[in-house]
């Protein structure tokens, strides 16, 4: 180290590298909430799928992604192969490829969690292949990409990614989840929906403390740099208004289940901090504490509503991540349009939508393909018995004596 | 990044900062812990309870709590509203706040397990509230405030907290648990006590993992300084320090079980690990590493006889942290004062005092009042058949079957 | 901070601190793991071992292991006593010792799991103990302590520990799983081999994240400096290959487990993960991450063939140790001989004997001589009932109805 120029490219490179160690952490976070969210005989499947395609999203993102995503190409797609573009520059190129890889894989983690229970696994490898390969790095090219796609989304705002990662992410999961149909029993004939209860809480809630815990570096990381007064500033300010949010989701929505349904209700606390989190990730940089708080409490409050609503309209979500995940990455990226005064709310909503519309299309023609092809969903005596048995051949807990639901 | 005074404040900053998330993950840790050693039909209030007073403390400290401690004031109470005392001086001042922050959570955590298994889930809120927006603050003014309270706690040591985070925690609980009387069952009216297991080990271990590593950050973090040799310096020692005393406490404890029960207690271990931790927290920066382990050693063995005595005395404590968090917080205090000569074992003595006097009166004060307005108490029925059921509606595990003790 | 040397300083030795971080959360990373693939009657009994090892570890390297590794001393075995070595040079010399002391813990919990469900308690730990203090130390002293031991080493190459910690681990559980023989009921009279499945497969896959985490520090921090560009970019690489050789290995995994059994195999996939991380560790700095990936992914390869391999040969593995460490710790460091056109394959085939040779049978005249003397497994009677009700008085899931598997 022989000068300022050296120190600031060193710490710039080791926050990435920190940074990305807690958003690869985050994969182990979706994997416990979701393996705390599902019933028993859904278990392995769901461990399976979450290391999985983890596994795939790097390779994916590294083979194809990571140039599709960065690479100079046109406005629509970038060029190029092998991370090519991942040269040092202000930081070490490898350390900015490690950064965006597990962004990469925090979207595909989304899906999994609301095509749970029923899906097959091969073909859900196949859409995680082609989501982190090309669908995420596409419209990550118009984004972060920089080249707004021929002026269609210039002057969005989206800080860590509600919408390049969250919301992308959930429109993915809600095409699969139309496709798909509801798991056999939460619809009764007669409308009423079933809830079918998560089989292991004290992990759904490890899961969302992860998950958290990861969301310092996610969004923190998100400044991509820490070499000056300033970075330190601004790392700060994120990280503080990222936790606050998170809180003020909780606290919300641990209130209003006690207000609507006398009881407190857990998992919805849960999806609250998550909700809190994801609102406040298109702009964690700019709110004073008191306004993150206030963003990440209509997270929590959006949660509330969006889980029973999805269920009204019959779209089956274990999890609850499009509540999470689609509902507060829009709601989180219109905030931003809404208090900072630099950035016009109407250029928030032209990005929200062409970045849906394109996701959500895509992702449906993949899935219906894959549906037409390989078949999308187990067969019904599969789904009565549980995925693990017959597609994994391993009971998650094969000790414990279990009393099934449904 | 421009001179050395750039480069420390930076480094200054991101350490903070990084200390921070581990703390906060001490959240997860508390959380894991209290879920693994209560019963399962009272598992999804634990971990309610655990994740909602993380978001009340963090809102709680926010609006009221920080600037009470670190606002000019007088030597009693600090001024000021909303943080308006985080401005950036040596470092960022927010990320200041988010370290201060996360203290507050751990000392509510520690509350959360005593009362375990029979507090009413809101009362114990409003608890948490007033412990993170009033009481821990106003000692916190007294001492890293810098007060010295009109004089009285002038001398005394306390690195990171043993006193002022933990035993605070552990008094706090204590007045709690008088006022709350016993778990049904637990004391047999022939004197018998009778031992309730904790429901799930494998969790109550990770949690001690959990925070083992945070407690890195816990302790390494309050060096409150990185960017020079003598500070780096200092936080390895804290560190290596910090690691060893975790390991003498659960050696210790580990042979002593073996040697007065026959058999190794791995509650024992764990509570004996967490006891060293809360041991060194006072002093981990002076000692060597060998007076580092016998500091631990001395908490670990502490802990062994600490729970029979407060089960002796009735004061049913579900998860140990009375012996771990109040006994510990004090013989780490003291540690200080017999081992560091800089520093007056009777200042130390003192400062034990002041602080917990007020702390436990404040608190029993405060829980008195809730048991004449709220009630702080489940019904008996209720505790019989679980907290979990009647007041939150989720069981924890609701597809195991199981053989419910007492 | 008044120069630039000191900046290189305090980011060295915070690097090494933070590093040594995740690799002590790699602990209960084994602990998690174990757990989830033990029966849940041996539950109690890994769960203490893995905390208790932990310790003992830590302790045993400080008194004697730290020296006898990097003090001066000879060719054969290096002096000293109570970390005297652990002077500042380039960075603090505790975190030094910080960064060193974990490891150590690793290549301990390695052995755990393979003798895992029908050792002893106590002999365990004094072979750990041995193994800590002595053997690990005593050819890490050839090694990375510089010796070369006479020339006889000469020319290795094992960055952060395919050898020195992974198979050392793995040569001596290897001893040990020889000495105690097999489970009751592994293998049958006719030459049938009976599987026993994990009872947690939730805690297994939170074990594997845990480990592949804190791989990134275990790795990334033996680059042992990060004050300057070429260190950043150094981390970088490491850091990037790491994940995508553990990817690697969990895809082949998953591919092969798939077309060799028509069904995905999570525990395979785990272990493919663990098994790319493995063979990576002894070259994470050279490759290309194409590199990286092949090599990774001939580890999870070798995963899925080993396992069955070390069945045939009645060597009882109960979590597939040595098929990742011991078998995996070999193929990486010849890995680096081959494809590091810097680095002589004989040099790493003599090496990797050298080590091998000496670990193995000073291990198993070790374990030989504590079956002599207190014995080393468990009787008949405590095997079938499980170890946890016996040696330690505490089941792990005790309001959990079990159907126990043999």
């Amino acid at each position: 180290m022989e000068s300022f120029a050296d120190a600031k490219y060193v710490l710039d490179t080791i926050w990435l590298l920190i940074s990305g160690c807690l958003v690869m952490w985050m994969a182990a976070g979706f994997a416990m909430l979701e393996t705390g969210l599902v019933r028993t005989k859904n278990t392995t499947a769901i461990l399976t799928k979450n290391i999985s395609l983890y596994a795939v999203a790097c390779v994916a993102y590294y083979v194809i992604g990571y140039d599709l995503m960065y690479g100079a190409g046109n406005d629509f797609l970038g060029s190029g192969f092998l991370t090519s573009s991942a040269s040092d520059g202000d930081h070490s190129g490898l350390s900015d490829f490690f950064f965006q890889v597990v962004f990469v894989a925090t979207a595909a983690s989304i899906v999994s969690g609301t095509v749970a229970e029923r899906i097959k696994f091969w073909p859900f490898m196949v859409f995680t292949l082609i989501l982190t390969a090309f669908i995420y790095p596409i419209q990550g090219h118009w984004s972060w990409g920089g080249t707004n796609l021929f002026g269609l989304i210039e002057g969005f705002n989206d800080f860590a990614g509600s919408t390049i990662v969250h919301s992308v992410g959930g429109w993915a999961a809600l095409a699969g989840a139309i496709l798909l149909g509801a798991r056999k029993g939460k619809y009764g004939a007669d409308g009423r929906i079933n809830p079918i209860p998560g089989a292991n809480l004290p992990l759904a809630t490890l899961g969302t403390f992860i998950l958290w815990l990861g969301w310092f570096g996610f969004n923190g990381g998100s400044q991509l740099a820490l070499g000056s007064r300033d970075d330190a500033n601004a790392i700060s300010a994120v990280i503080a208004n990222t936790n606050i949010a998170a809180c003020g989701g909780a606290l919300i929505a641990l209130i209003l289940t006690q207000i609507l349904y006398k009881k407190v209700d857990l998992t919805m606390v849960l999806n609250g901090a998550l909700s809190g989190l994801v609102a406040i990730t298109a702009g964690p940089d700019y709110p004073s504490m008191g306004l993150a708080l206030i963003i990440g409490g209509i997270g929590g409050a959006l949660v509330v509503f969006a889980v029973p609503l999805f269920d009204k309209l019959k779209i089956d979500d274990p999890v609850g991540a499009l509540s999470v995940h689609l509902v507060n990455g829009i709601w989180g990226t219109l905030a931003v349009g809404i208090f900072n005064s630099d950035i016009s709310l109407f250029a928030q909503i032209k990005f929200i939508l062409v970045v849906g519309v394109f996701t959500f299309f895509v992702s449906f023609a993949v899935w219906y393909v894959l549906k037409l092809t390989m078949g999308i969903r187990v067969d019904e005596e599969e789904e009565a018995v549980g995925v693990d048995v017959k597609e994994f051949g391993l009971h998650a807990y094969p000790e414990f004596v279990e009393r099934p639901i449904h």
